[in-house]
């Protein structure tokens, strides 16, 4: 008979216990509210890039990732293979053709994929640009750099080395809009702010390392007093990198490039060129998903009439010099 | 015995229940990462602006609540009641003693918050700017308009209303950063894009509704065939507004404002100002509070060197017209 009562007592004692769980499990549950930040982990995001394989967007996946994670979510990496806008409207194509629950491309070419973005928002998938945009397609925002402002972060920091004084040339890519308001910024900061700076040579580098070298070998040629050379991207950040260091001016002449390819890296490190601007790749890719989840979600419409996402994003410029240049190595 | 038995088994029963609840409640637990985006109740978050008691806030603090529950955290809302900037510093001051998770705030002044602002930065306070910026401060970002892009939208919505033929008057605030800015969009997109527009007067509304009334007076009588007049602030539009209705030029002259008080909106609804450019104000609250809670949670260093926040976050501008107006008087 003791027995029996010693059971049930354990019995009523497990049953009580239980209940306490289910309530507090209940009251866990009751903190969250309707639009809490936290998906499932079959909801798939996408991105998409051109020439995949190049190291460039390994940290904007890196952000992606990194936010799929903080979101519960999953997320997928799909890219044409080459510098090719027909593979990239394919590669979107098939992407859309799936129904994932939201597509961060970066557009190759700023009209030829106007078409194919639409596409995906009249098929009710949200779609952001990052890193390179489509300015008149219907993508929801664009996360990128504002080139201009890079810019102007480049005209200070060259201020800085050259001691506010001295002659400037400017090795640049006059085709590609990003690189025109890079320089733009670049000549604006030091024709208003720095009376003492001069820019004597402006030059098309073509985006190509021997060039880029052959323009600057002549513009050394003609501007001995030379102080800085700001280089709008990285292969022609190299190639002045090699003009300074076959005619011996590495200790006169500062340059500043763009971007965190090895090689640049490389003479960073090596002190060839004085400081490179690194994008926030990976924050493209993080504050992409945080996007398109809130668009999947409907956040906007649960909270705000209208949308509730920012139309532009700029992920900024960190400036990389021989001290933090480490880094920027890519951890593989 | 068989009670006894049949107590024994409804026992192990439970406790199996009991087990296969706790192991589940674990699984639970483990799909949370790192760096979950939920924090606790106990984390409080400050918003502080100036002219604390005016309409323009309330959308601000909504999005920042709305943030709040998605985030699982608490907020709190504090303000200089006049345009006073020592006011602002005193209030900022006690709001840093308190040592909140995160404060942003309006920088009533472009220059004189700085030292206020660097002071959460030392106590280790995340800090943000939003609708106007302190930008020499150590903020960690600023959420507000582009006031540049803003004056570029407003070119191109006056382009449409008026066939993109005709003469156009400005007033605007010329003191102001923000004004320059709208006027400078506004301008340059006027001269680049439409050949057959041409600003015949720009001219200072000095932010008052009379002054601006008596400055359209008088450009309506110098320009008598003026098609447009772009007001940058809301009182100057107010301003335009009674000038354009006292002259009995309504059906001839469109105005576009700036901004959703109650004055504008009525003129908007009443068909006296064609448009006016809402401020996205909930997206300034919103992600003001995302960002300083990925700072608060050191989701930066976790997931990326350097900072995970971008610089700048343009919340953008929409167009409100006759016929999505009544989505923006407030709902009490």
């Amino acid at each position: 008979m003791k027995k029996l009562l010693f059971a049930y007592l354990l019995l009523i004692g497990l049953f009580v216990l239980y209940v306490y769980q289910y309530q507090s499990d209940n009251t866990t549950n009751s903190q969250w509210s309707d639009y809490e930040l936290r998906g499932t982990i079959d909801e798939n995001y996408v991105m998409v890039t051109f020439q995949s394989g190049i190291d460039y967007w390994k940290r904007a996946l890196k952000g992606f990732e990194d936010a799929a994670e903080a979101l519960n979510v999953s997320v997928e990496y799909r890219g044409a293979t080459q510098y090719d806008v027909d593979e990239q409207i394919t590669v979107l194509e098939q992407v859309i053709a799936k129904k994932p629950a939201g597509i961060a491309v970066s557009a190759m070419h700023p009209v030829a994929l106007n078409d194919v973005i639409n596409k995906a928002i009249d098929a009710d998938i949200p779609i952001v640009t990052f890193d390179a945009d489509a300015p008149d397609s219907n993508a929801h925002s664009f996360l990128g750099t504002d080139n201009f402002q890079a810019g102007v972060v480049a005209a200070h920091k060259m201020a800085e080395l050259i001691h506010e004084r001295g002659e400037i040339g400017i090795v640049t890519h006059p085709k590609q809009l990003n690189h025109l308001e890079r320089t733009r910024g670049f000549r604006e900061t030091l024709a208003s702010e720095y009376p003492h700076m001069e820019v004597v040579s402006l030059t098309d580098g073509r985006g190509d390392q021997m060039t880029s070298k052959e323009v600057v070998d002549e513009m050394i040629r003609d501007y001995p007093d030379l102080k800085g050379v700001f280089a709008s991207e990285a292969n022609g950040g190299v190639g002045v990198g090699q003009s300074v260091l076959e005619q011996q001016k590495k200790d006169e002449i500062h340059i500043i490039s763009f971007d965190t390819d090895k090689g640049t890296l490389d003479m960073v490190k090596e002190g060839v060129i004085s400081a490179t601007l690194a994008q926030g790749t990976w924050k493209m890719g993080y504050w992409s998903l945080q996007h398109l989840f809130h668009l999947q979600h409907g956040l906007a419409s649960k909270m705000e009439a209208g949308t509730s996402l920012p139309r532009f994003v700029d992920t900024g410029v960190t400036i990389v010099t021989k001290e933090n240049v480490d880094d920027f190595y890519p951890n593989e």
